[in-house]
């Protein structure tokens, strides 16, 4: 092999982690279009369709949509640095290890921060919420839609309106969810949101999906101090995505091809069934695990579409078992992060990765792994159960 | 047309502003290559030759070399970040646009910030940071090393030991000479540096390589407080580019793909071919453009190779000169930013964009618009000049 081998050797993988999902062939095409300038009128026109596209999949009419220039964690200090100034007090709803990094950066953010916690796997009552907002009042409340180290769904609208009776703004995350699953910011409330391009979106990480509401752009609009990133201090980037177009740092232009026709596909496929192709293959793999012995972490009520979390049965070696699924069936699925790790497995159906056929793939390779750990597993059990919900469906 | 037309609409230009440049077909080819994981085996392998040949071209043996996941811009906001911390001295010596958002960024990360400055288009001598230093000492020197905004290419040797007698760190900008002037980190004693990927390397905008010197990195293990960005902090991120693998953030795996074709394409060449190729290429612009009558804004004795300014002849309207070039000849170049706008033309000769062809084919297209601005230009004296300057090289 040379010493610096040609990317030809990438192995083909299917990917059924929490992400990057499988990019869809049009995105990995797109991403070989040559490239115009970042000031180029063709390049300024794409934005403008992105930031419609954007809105739309956001279900939103916020004017302050774009895609900040990094991945989905970016987004997350992009929300938090532009809306916590010095001092401010912010409440951060912790269930998951997306919920610990949130309050991690808040308080890089210099902001007074509380956390309200839950265990990871369970969600949190717009009581729990308001309670903790009776008790001192927020400017800011933050926390994650779809938590992507328990596969837990996070219900929003009831909470938004809680956070607004006490007059704070609700920030959430939503980087597995976008795209995969209901996200609605104006019908919900929500003040702050941002994304990854690499989940439901099926368009490979590198660019985070943000939107404001006017409320949001006001405290940002009306901050006593400058925000400290400058990379990702909104009132800036919104002077280059805007109607001014002022230089502000050189936009990746590919990762926007990139982003632009994952978007054309999602408006192709229309929201509504792009959620029910998440619901129906999630439902699907659910219905084949089960079959075949396993438990899922999290109760059905919130479980996430998107991203799986499976209990690791006793006696069954984690990192074998993704080992050789990697290894001899080419499939990614990944572990658990934090207390979970050994516990569960995570199995993502997101974007281009949702689909009937990539669950048969997994359950059949599971099938022929599991039982040298020692798990029996009838054959044929899981995927007949989940051809069945297929069917059913 | 369609509400959303497809990325074949997308004109093909020729990029010879101040980036991206022209990207090789090679590199476009590799953004196609499907998607592994984060954490995937044959991803973490290709972080290991990324970083290898990375070092390469900064000529460095600095264990933290990287690619940041950001464009240029986030390059250098996490040198400061990193390597800042509240009230510490910092010294930024400004002649340009860049040396300006340096300052302004450094004044975010919470430094003492003093300016050092010179006229745009001019460079420092080791004499005026000397003095600046024996008047207040610094921890932390800043500089351009190739400014974008003016065409001038600063000596930095000199400069770097002086910066380190008087006990202060020497951190440079490189966006626009990496890959295509020497860049010699360690023979220089340069502390930190960072570039883009879109310039002399020819890749596109979207990651910003960048490297710490030992006493760079000590510095950071002392930092008394936490580096302001999560998202930046080199701590974090080499946890995950290093030994130990520890999840950050996702890394966007195909301007990885992209960066790695990139730099096997410089790998190949030879650094000493490439900057050969850059200097005969911009000699061959530079005499066109003076054989045509068009003056160069910066001298030769210190005139960046990579991107070339000129001054805009009295009475020639700057943008319907780049509009026509753009629109009638598919040729970027770019205008003068802050007090250079309508002053000068930046004309990149960068990475895959440095060709012979490509000068003859900006002198030709500036022959032709040139007379309707009632600048008379002699048929043909540009290209011979250039052609000739070419052969004798």
């Amino acid at each position: 092999m040379p010493e610096y081998p040609a990317l030809t050797s990438i192995p083909r993988r299917l990917l059924l982690g929490p992400g990057p999902s499988d990019v869809h062939p049009r995105v990995l095409a797109a991403m070989s279009t040559p490239l115009v300038g970042h000031l180029d009128p063709a390049f300024l026109e794409l934005m403008n369709r992105t930031r419609e596209l954007l809105r739309a999949v956001f279900q939103t009419q916020n004017e302050l949509t774009l895609p900040i220039a990094g991945t989905g964690s970016a987004g997350m200090e992009a929300a938090l640095c532009n809306l916590i100034e010095e001092g401010d007090e912010v409440l951060i709803a912790i269930n998951g290890y997306f919920g610990e990094r949130m309050y991690e950066m808040a308080l890089r953010c210099r902001g007074n921060v509380r956390r309200l916690e839950a265990p990871w796997g369970q969600v949190f009552s717009p009581e729990q919420v308001e309670a903790a907002l009776r008790e001192r009042p927020a400017r800011l409340v933050a926390m994650v839609h779809a938590e992507t180290s328990t596969g837990a769904l996070q219900p929003v609208e009831e909470i938004a309106q809680v956070a607004h009776r006490y007059g704070a703004l609700l920030l959430l995350d939503t980087v597995t969810s976008l795209g995969g699953v209901p996200v609605e910011i104006d019908r919900w409330g929500v003040d702050a949101c941002y994304s990854g391009t690499q989940k439901c979106l099926s368009c490979p990480p590198g660019l985070a999906p943000i939107t404001l509401s006017p409320a949001a752009r006001e405290k940002l609009n009306r901050r006593r101090t400058k925000v400290q990133s400058w990379y990702l201090d909104l009132s800036l980037i919104e002077k280059y995505w805007g109607q001014e177009r002022i230089y502000h740092h050189t936009a990746p232009i590919s990762m926007n091809y990139a982003l632009y026709e994952a978007l054309r596909l999602v408006h192709e496929e229309g929201l509504a069934a792009r959620f029910a192709r998440h619901q129906r293959n999630a439902g699907a793999l659910w219905a084949g695990l089960e079959a075949m012995g396993l438990s899922l972490f999290v109760p059905r009520s919130h479980r996430l579409p998107s991203l799986s979390t499976v209990r690791i049965p006793e006696g069954v070696n984690d990192a074998r078992v993704r080992g050789r699924l990697l290894n001899d069936f080419n499939i990614e699925i990944s572990g658990g992060l934090g207390d979970l790790k050994g516990k569960i497995w995570r199995i993502g159906l997101m974007g281009h990765s949702s689909s009937g056929d990539n669950v048969l793939r997994l359950l059949t390779a599971l099938e022929r792994v599991l039982p040298d750990e020692g798990f029996p597993v009838t054959p044929g059990a899981g995927a007949e159960a989940a051809a069945q919900a297929l069917r059913q469906d």
